[in-house]
């Protein structure tokens, strides 16, 4: 029976999946230029280390900084060029490293003003001219009648500029320019013009990440016709001696901390072709790292295209061309990182700031993991199960390693920690890999980590938590989003080492797993900070948001519900099942009318208060799953898909926070969503697809379609696994990986039935 | 009858010789720390990568800093600490890395007013608490009651202080210190506390080497009961997020441009031992470059005494104690530089700023090459035949392949090129070598990295050189140096290209060769700068001085005799040798009574127009033997030994440069000079010593024997070389390098017959 079942599921699929176009023309990159999204709309690899994008303003202060956080904002007039660094998505930013500005007829050096065409090196450029497709971007700069395309490798940016017939081509790189560019960012920078014409250079910032070190190495299809390298420093108190070519801007050579070169080409017959590689080693490594990927323009486009339909390939999905938009960008977004960050040859620099070799693994970077640990992580194990959750934890493990503080990573990105948000969230990433079945790693040392990390006391008030059970207010900012974060965080290291079978450690963290408790108000039903005296912090309002406040970029109502362990427990202190639906009620429902979150640049995305623009709140719209009443997860998911997602430049609600964003869509449309990372568990929220499939290893494939799915059909009357009614509102996640299908028929009503019983429940409400 | 002769050399010397202390206790380091030797009084390993030394002052602007180039001088009251590099007499400066300062009781984190004692880590001393041997050196630091006890490998040094009984002791770590300390000069350092207690860290730095990286280990004899790492940069604008210890200052890492760190240590028992490794790679390099060299203060003070004694066993020598004192010192200072730069391992930072490996060699650096082909380098040949001078070609060598612009050092510290001074003197230093027969690098690659130097049309106005025949003053300053400095270095191109059999190179360097006579005015008898006109330019005055003037760090009198390679020819143009040896004269007896040069740092020790304290003087002696006159030489040569040379701390008249004024002496006082390196010939001055005896390789002895030398008899009456009277004025390389006697009966009158006719007399004046 199960056989047979299995063999049907090989055959096509629906007609209207076989006519829709091919993932990777579905990905719209400009989804999240606009509004809060923060995602850039130039050119990458899967996971690649050069995201070679237009920035449309750099020269901005902190607060004006925040909104072109991806060096593109979808409003903005004006290109000022292409820099080879952007995060996806982020809430605080730095990179738009090695800026490119392409000039006909005359060099500038400056930006300019966006005001006064012509006062810079910037251009106007036009929508209708623009092109972004994964790993292509494309665009007309108006001001000099340049066509800029960009492609990228792993580790490669390749621009192809087309010049007005007949003009003299430039291009000016600008070291200068930087996101999140304060006074004194950049340390030190060089330029060195080597006698094959390969411009390499370096640039060492104070940035986000302190200390940064970045090197690049650049190639041109034509050769140069002239160059020069320009100090725009004015205040230089010892110039030192000077080399050769004094007087000319013509050196091999330049060091400072204000750099430019101006790159002459003369008039082209063809279109120049910039080929450029980034390293976090050394020059060496730019260099190697180019010539590692071989080819020009059209040759790293076709095989970056062919990456990204090979990724994106990982899910199948049927939707009306909207949605399915939406969704294959969310998956786009999703593989964007952690980044690769070694070199070609398994060098990087690491957080020590020293060279290190990742032996048998590509390192990765760009862990934003108190977002990314909650879906970004375990999608990611599903549609990268080997080659990046492989290379994740093994580059957690060895940048433990290599800590100055002996402990896993909270924010790092560039091999370098930035001690960003909060939490050892590399711990549930790790653990929900080896829970999950996923091997290739030392999973000893890996508990050590989490071990090490977990009980290191100078950290985020780590001393206190042990000591007392919760992070006290006044000894520690944020201590009542800390004690629920650390208390979860605790419950996964306890998983991992009891499967281990190191039970001393299971027993200690599993008891340290439960102090979501003592910072949780029974009397008035609130997580809350308390002092050291054991007293909850007072004044207390429920809806304030402030930076350094008792929470985390947000407030009691999304933090109280932050025990994914133990739900069970949360709802028994909240008085039941229905005290705790109508509390999840009030959260939607709240009227904001009289509340301003203006300052918290964070929260955007609000439906009462639950604030989907930010990840506090990404669990607990399926929470009602844990009450039994699935179908209140349904409609909530409904209302937040309909209001946060749209297939358009504004269409993400709040920062994509490298891919976790992306990612709780991706889930939400199959129809499950990882609430516990951990726990094994998928809780099933209703889908918004037609049809999908996951491609597994081995060939394995796991098929969700939802039977009648409409606007008005968004209720589950029905569902089956492998032709088997699922009485149960979860999918275990070795029902994924075996392979199947997962069947919903889809009503206007609900079935307020199904699923309502204890047993029915989600982890935590039974003891599994 | 020559064997018997060689086998009696093998005979025991005088009984004075052998009464005499060892050299390594003939050694005195104060020498030249007063008046203007700016050499350093500290501890170090012969060309050791550490030269570990008080700093008695270090905040100064740039003419204060002039002198204290060294970080040490003489008549200063206070120290502040002891820090890890040191140039050796210098006459531009940097370096002073990682001061440490130990304290008793109070730690201070500023140095302090030297007027007001116990206003900062700095500390009152006296001389006559102060010991400095080859690589010891001890004070007692009187305001702590701390004794201070430094030593040094060849890339570690090690710190051994005695805090007063019961008074708890401490460091502080100042890494905003440095030599010639402009504002703005350190780019960003790190302090990093291991888990195993190493203390490792960084600087960057923007001084006379521009992007000049160095890290350090450090490790103690005595655990840390403390530490704090503060950053006392008050402008920085953006401090990004904090890591563990928030608030405290006891973090495991710091990073920022004004670094600090205090360690405390409670009440020790014992001497506190601070082992210090430096390594130009990283700070994992430094680690293994401290494991490299075992044991502690003891084992490493007794193995770099023992690799003292050796090197100075290169030469032994007889004379009264305070000649034998200061020949002694002399010798010490020829033996520090160019100093070891690659790690332990190999690696090393090389001019691109990149890593490389030195695979068979020790790269070394410190190349102040102006000054020291001119005798330094020809010493090194004969008592470093092969360790030195081999790593030395070949670190030229690989310092060209990986230069930005392609060609050999100029002068070059820290792997990095500074741009000082004039002329690619790498190619004498390499052609010595090569036509002395000096093996173990790659000739060809050499030869070609000094055309490619020689042709570089960028540098030093070598582009007009070439088509011209000489620099024109206004298109480049001090053009007349630049031209005569050039075509010696062509003749020694041409020379070592004509041994090798490369006859076009040699035919075309020979060619320009002649080019001194492109900028010498034949009608006035001096070297002149010319315009591009072809005109001389006017006003002129031979005794005028000024940076960036026709000559480099000199005038017309210094720099018209500066053509080593054509000498006939010059004093052909002068009108013949009895003009030749008037106008020598004149410069010898200049009456400067009226001249002001107190604006040139580089002039001092003035005998006239002769200017023994600058290098460009230093073969001006020896010219009478060039005209038939030794007997004038060695009257000069009495004059200047007596005037310029002191066995006490303001014992030398110049800056030392590296080991050139030294090396000077080292020659002159065995009684020959090498005055046009790649001749292989040596210019018979007259011996200042009793007896020396070269230790060459394979067991062979160059002795040197002054019969019946005193302040009285100081002219040479007769000479034999190998017991056969010499009648020439000069020795070949070969019979230095075969062993033998070189004997000088000395006599209080001139013996005005000998070596006068033509073919007696030094190279150039016949044709070999």
């Amino acid at each position: 029976m199960r056989n047979a079942f299995l063999l049907a599921l090989l055959l096509p699929g629906p007609a209207f999946a076989q006519s829709a176009v091919a993932p990777i023309d579905a990905v719209d990159p400009m989804i999240g230029t606009a509004g809060e999204g923060h995602t850039f709309p130039g050119a990458t690899a899967p996971f690649g280390m050069v995201q070679l994008s237009p920035d449309t303003d750099t020269g901005c202060e902190i607060r004006a900084c925040y909104g072109h956080a991806a060096g593109y904002r979808y409003e903005d007039p004006t290109i000022q060029g292409f820099s080879h660094t952007h995060f996806s998505g982020a809430g605080h930013s730095d990179l738009g490293d090695v800026l490119v500005a392409p000039q006909a007829g005359t060099a500038r050096l400056d930006p300019g003003d966006p005001a006064k065409p012509g006062s810079g090196y910037r251009s106007r450029f036009d929508h209708a001219s623009e092109t972004a497709r994964p790993g292509y971007y494309a665009v007309t700069l108006a001001d000099g009648g340049i066509r800029a395309e960009l492609t990228a490798g792993t580790r490669t940016g390749v621009h192809r500029y087309t010049f007005p017939a007949g003009t003299p081509a430039h291009l000016v790189i600008d070291l200068r320019s930087s996101l999140y560019n304060y006074p004194g960012k950049i340390l030190w920078s060089g330029l060195h013009l080597r006698p094959d014409g390969t411009l390499t250079g370096f640039r060492e910032t104070r940035g986000w990440a302190p200390g940064r070190k970045l090197y690049f190495a650049m190639r041109f299809s034509a050769p140069l016709t002239g160059h020069g390298f320009v100090d725009r420093d004015a205040a230089v108190t010892y110039k030192g001696f000077q080399g050769p070519g004094r007087g000319s801007e013509a050196v091999a050579e330049k060091l400072g901390k204000a750099l430019e070169a101006q790159l002459d080409f003369g008039t082209l017959a063809a279109p120049l072709e910039v080929k450029v590689a980034l390293s976090g080693v050394d020059e060496a490594g730019a260099v190697a790292n180019l010539e590692a990927e071989a080819g020009g323009f059209d040759a790293i486009r076709a095989r970056t295209a062919a990456a990204w339909t090979q990724a994106l390939g990982a899910v199948e999905i049927a939707a009306p061309a909207p949605m399915r938009r939406t969704v294959y960008t969310a998956l786009y977004h999703a593989l964007l990182a952690p980044s690769v960050w070694s070199d070609a040859d398994g060098r990087y620099r690491g957080p020590d700031d020293q060279v290190h070799r990742a032996d048998g693994f590509t390192f990765r970077s760009t862990f934003s993991l108190w977002d990314t640990f909650r879906a970004e992580h375990p999608l990611l194990t599903l549609v990268q199960p080997t080659q990046t959750t492989v290379d994740v934890v093994r580059s957690l493990v060895a940048s433990r390693r290599f800590s100055p503080d002996g402990i896993l990573p909270v924010w790092q990105f560039a091999g370098r920690e930035t001690w960003t948000m909060i939490g050892y969230h590399a711990a549930p990433v790790i653990a929900d890999a080896y829970l999950k079945g996923i091997r290739g790693f030392d999973a000893d040392a890996a508990l050590d980590a989490m071990v090490a990390s977990a009980d290191y006391a100078p950290y985020g008030g780590l001393g206190d938590y042990i000591a007392r059970g919760y992070v006290p207010i006044d000894k520690e900012p944020e201590a009542a989003s800390k004690t629920v974060e650390y208390a979860y965080d605790d419950w996964t290291i306890a998983r991992m080492a009891r499967a281990m079978g190191r039970d001393a450690i299971a027993a200690r963290f599993e008891k340290r797993a439960a102090n979501w408790r003592n910072s949780f108000d029974t009397k008035t039903g609130w997580l809350r900070a308390r002092l050291s005296s054991g007293a909850f912090r007072t004044p207390f309002d429920p809806t304030a948001i402030n930076y350094g406040s008792d929470y985390t970029e947000g407030n009691a109502w999304q933090y109280s519900w932050f025990m994914p362990q133990d739900q069970a427990g949360l709802f028994r202190l909240l008085g039941g099942d229905a005290k705790a639906i109508a509390k999840l009620d009030a959260m939607f429902d709240y009227d904001n009318s009289k509340l301003d979150y203006s300052h918290a640049e964070d929260i955007a995305g609000l439906i009462g208060q639950y604030i989907h623009g930010n990840e506090p709140s990404h669990h607990v719209a399926y929470l009602y799953d844990y009450a039994g009443a699935p179908w209140r997860t349904q409609e909530r998911l409904a209302q937040i898909v309909a209001s946060q997602y749209k297939p358009t430049p504004d269409g993400l609600a709040g920062n994509d926070d490298l891919g976790q964003m992306s990612a709780w869509l991706v889930f939400t449309a199959l129809g499950f969503y990882p609430v516990a990372p951990g726990s094994n568990e998928y809780v099933i929220g209703r889908p918004f697809v037609d049809r999908a499939t996951l491609n597994l290893p081995d060939g394995k494939r796991f098929i969700v379609v939802a039977d009648g799915l409409s606007a008005t059909n968004r209720y589950i009357a029905a569902v089956t696994l492998n032709g088997v009614p699922l009485a149960r509102s979860y999918l275990r996640d070795a029902e994924l990986r075996a392979g199947g299908e997962l069947r919903f028929t889809m009503a206007a009503t609900p079935n307020k039935g199904w699923a309502t019983g204890r047993a029915a429940r989600p982890f935590s409400m039974t003891a599994r």
